[in-house]
């Protein structure tokens, strides 16, 4: 099931241009999957304690509408996509109460062994807590 | 011609896996662009002067080797396509003296009047520097 | 009265110390009065609407404890001193539900004429929000 | 002897007030201090990997005057003041070629283990750079 995070625009956030710097949106993904993955019941910082890390292989931006100071914004983040080897997220930003779309946006993930940055396989690593994702992801693709 | 510019990696820009974290890299391909338009006989900061914005229209980002604090790295920047209406850059960043690619990128812009917002022909209204972009477009596309 | 804003550390706040970077607690001390404002009946947001800045004149922040991604804070803070040309807050972070304090700091504005970025005199220009702001001030001087 | 930085504004280090937000000058300082370090004779870096980090403790910022977008800026640094446990350092920013200040800054630090966090004695730690620190410090502070 989607999950929504609530952020509103930090001063620090916006530049010259009076709307929100571009480069601030990846970083509101990556605490809206955070909050995803909290909200399946486990939260990233306990991973990396696991020795896993999920480490960005790449990300997309679509900016259709600017956001500006103090707006408050919701996150919307799904899964679009996951193996034992690869999780790939999707985002979508609106104001809280109201429709368009500001920005669309993807993650992809590789799951790797926090001691060496080796790939590892996340279905054989943590079992439970991959089939908790792998029935997240089914609902998410559904939705 | 491809443009080069270099960057030192801030303390700031690192996270705590250890490494550069993945938002700042389409701070540094600004960076590059803007070096880009200046070597190419204008700067940013003075379009903006003229009426002329470039908002980011979308980013990607792929990541295959980390950056870490204090490495010197070279962002190369090219423009893919241009049109009066739009602008597309290319962007490889890699180590100092090395060739391997840390990380590659681009990102998509339209030209507006920074009054209103509205997209504007670019070609029209600033013939001569099209001409000029069109000239060092046509030469990055031929790289 | 002291107003408390919680935010949680985004994993792009760490530096490879593996803790908050230093420079981020200025930003969290904006939010923090910009939350303080808007619990006195007004946003800042507002306040550039109608004409007035409060470009931040100094601050001084002292560091004691690490604070660590996905920790929840607190953010305290209170009107340190007011006039009508001037504002300074304070502040202190500690971990939701803990008493330790993490850092604590203090930001000194000027009230600023947001057309010419001129001085002005806040108790003239916004008398009732001046009169609410003093009101303020003296539970906070006094807590 | 005081080591100078140049710096270029980027974009993203603006905001909404059209300047440059207050935050980014103690990465800057930061950038200018690693440099003053590398200037002596040493990497930051390196001392890392020595098993010797730098934490801030405190910083302190005055802004009286402010940079924009593309400004080539130059941040002025030199150790105010160095003891075994302690480092301290005072910066000053200045656009390239003018004279007057738009900013300055202190930043206070403790040498510390970087595998316990601990202090420790610079001076016994690495006593031939301690020496040439002092020199440095001792002629920044006659300066």
């Amino acid at each position: 099931m989607p999950n929504v995070t609530e952020v509103t625009v930090r001063y620090a956030e916006t530049d010259c241009m009076g709307v929100v710097h571009h480069a601030v949106y990846p970083v509101w993904y990556e605490i809206a999957r955070t909050d995803y993955i909290k909200a399946a019941g486990m939260s990233y910082a306990q991973m990396e304690k696991e020795g896993i890390m999920l480490p960005v292989t790449g990300i997309t931006c679509q900016y259709r509408l600017p956001a500006k100071y103090d707006d408050v914004l919701e996150i919307t983040v799904k899964i679009a996509r996951l193996t034992p080897a690869r999780i790939e997220f999707e985002y979508a930003v609106t104001r809280k109460g109201e429709t368009d779309i500001l920005a669309t946006g993807t993650s992809s993930h590789g799951f790797v062994d926090s001691e060496n940055f080796r790939p590892l396989n996340f279905k054989k690593a943590m079992p439970e807590f991959y089939a908790l994702m792998e029935r997240h992801a089914q609902a998410d693709i559904n939705s």
